[in-house]
């Protein structure tokens, strides 16, 4: 990956429950705001070219790869696999693979992308399956979560895989020389949790990560030294979609609230900059845009439900990886001897 | 568990982060607020009447039993059935034993009160080990979720158990006749995680619950029809802790951005009744007060860190399951016979 060639951005131009309108706008709003991107729009280019969306400014950056494809939000990713090979995720995946592009971006439907990307892209050696790591929100700044729903379970390598993969990602990305990693469990204490847990946290002790030891729930979002959170992907993904409920729940109470009577109608709209702050602090399009790790190439998935600001944020997570070489430095990690599970207590 | 004679609650006076401070309090609020109730407080006798918090009115509904011990809230669960039998906790969980109380109440550490409420009360026949259910607010109202921590993981068998036991807690306490079950999981389709939620759900399907199938994070807090949710308890454990770091994160920063000048300060004063009502709908204190489902008499878990008011709330959730006569309806149902897996296809 030079950084003398502008990097080029597939988009799956098709994918997400709304598509075009979403992906288009998105487009553009980055084509404003980098000058230093290019981007691969793949999907049906007579939709496209005729979209009220479309790009208006053709400035050479821009282009269209034609596919007749859709996959459904709800298609099994084997059905994907067998009769989807002309589709807008498919193609925007092959792109990277051939070169054409550096990463890609699809609010596709998670299972079809993981499962595909896996098939075209290959995994990194040594890695059996991805893992989907997100940004929260912390009152440390931000926190690289995974897994978040790749793998229903995982055994304690993976899980020390998830850590080295998230640490260099905070490297690249974040640029920080020692990210902290911690390893989330139901105490902070050595005896707490299930056996995977324990067993993972004494190989974490063995690597040269910065391993803060476990984690809390509450830590993820309140603990101010902690980079990234490591956990099986049916616990991340439980914990991170209950996250969202309660967040929209919060919502919705305060506007119930504000809207209670013409005194707190009153206090809303003295207290409107105030809200709108606090939203975009919170806000999940924000931070919209997880990376699929372990692959050999840059996969960015996208909230299905996503409106043009989320998305255009998933895509300016594609450019940073790509700015940041992110697979080179997973790669080079990896071919680092990782640590094992000892068959038995031998003298050293 | 006659009806007639008002019923008695052990309070742990000792136990918690603060102690003596919140726990009186709470039962001098608990004594003016209901008549029925009489309260047993098991702690140091001597500091119990020199503190300023001791109930003022003595109208025979509060007696004290003295205890010597108090167990730490980092205490192994070992050394407290070896070395604290006559502890606040111990002596409140044997009130309930020999059936001077019919509830218990316990802020102290949870390992602790958990080995020694098996210990002292037993199990309820066919349950293995307690599962924690607290409520939670939802769009519906609120939700009973359960396993929160007790167990580390859970087969599909225990978790029908927990469905069964939260099912009866419901029926009895918010008086619904079908209350309707989801099991968590990391998607609604039947093909969605791993081995243990698919088994568990084909076996949710063949008892007589009102089992609505898969639930995801989010449907704890917004999904409307909705009474209890299912989980084991590393998976609930991690997800409420996340859901209460999460809660937290947004109260400081909406109270950073209420203070950040002159003019959001105005909007906070025009804005602290709409604030307060949220905050109350919102407040965890509100549904302080987990059960120990499954042991043979009624075992209340407070936060460590409550204070009088949560307290109270905890002393109170005790209150309406012996009212409700919880126990016995829990017993009742586990009597009924319960789905197993087929060891193999029989024909019918």
């Amino acid at each position: 990956m030079s950084t003398h060639k502008p990097p080029v951005i597939a988009i799956d131009a098709m994918g997400g429950d709304i598509g075009l309108d979403v992906t288009l706008t998105a487009i553009a709003l980055i084509q404003k705001r980098h000058n230093d991107v290019h981007m691969l729009i793949v999907g049906d280019e007579i939709a496209i070219r005729a979209h009220k969306a479309f790009p208006a400014i053709d400035d050479g950056r821009i282009c269209i790869r034609h596919t007749t494809q859709v996959v459904a939000m709800d298609e099994a990713p084997a059905s994907v696999l067998r009769h989807k090979t002309d589709s807008s995720m498919w193609k925007s995946i092959e792109a990277v693979r051939d070169g054409d592009a550096q990463a890609c971006v699809s609010a596709g439907n998670t299972g079809a992308l993981m499962a595909s990307s896996r098939y075209i892209l290959k995994m990194l050696p040594g890695i059996s399956r991805p893992a989907i790591c997100a940004v929260v929100p912390s009152r440390g700044g931000h926190v690289h979560w995974l897994d978040l729903g790749a793998n229903v379970d995982a055994k304690p390598d993976q899980l020390v895989q998830f850590a080295v993969m998230g640490s260099e990602l905070v490297k690249a990305v974040d640029e920080k020389a020692q990210p902290i990693v911690g390893l989330l469990n139901i105490g902070e204490e050595a005896i707490k949790g299930n056996d995977i847990v324990k067993e993972t946290s004494k190989l974490l002790e063995q690597t040269g990560l910065n391993y803060c030891g476990f984690v809390e729930g509450n830590d993820i979002f309140l603990k101010e030294h902690l980079d990234i959170v490591v956990c099986d992907g049916f616990v991340g993904n439980v914990a991170l979609k209950s996250v969202e409920g309660i967040a929209k729940y919060i919502q919705t109470t305060l506007e119930q609230e504000f809207r209670h009577s013409i005194f707190s109608k009153i206090a809303a709209l003295f207290s409107l900059p105030v809200l709108r702050r606090t939203k975009r602090r919170i806000d999940p399009r924000t931070y919209n845009g997880a990376t699929l790790l372990g692959l050999q190439g840059i996969v960015i998935k996208s909230h299905g439900n996503a409106d043009a600001f989320a998305f255009a944020n998933a895509i300016n997570v594609a450019r940073l990886e790509i700015t940041n070489g992110i697979i080179g430095h997973i790669r080079k990690q990896l071919e680092q001897p990782q640590p094992r599970i000892p068959a038995e207590d031998t003298p050293a």
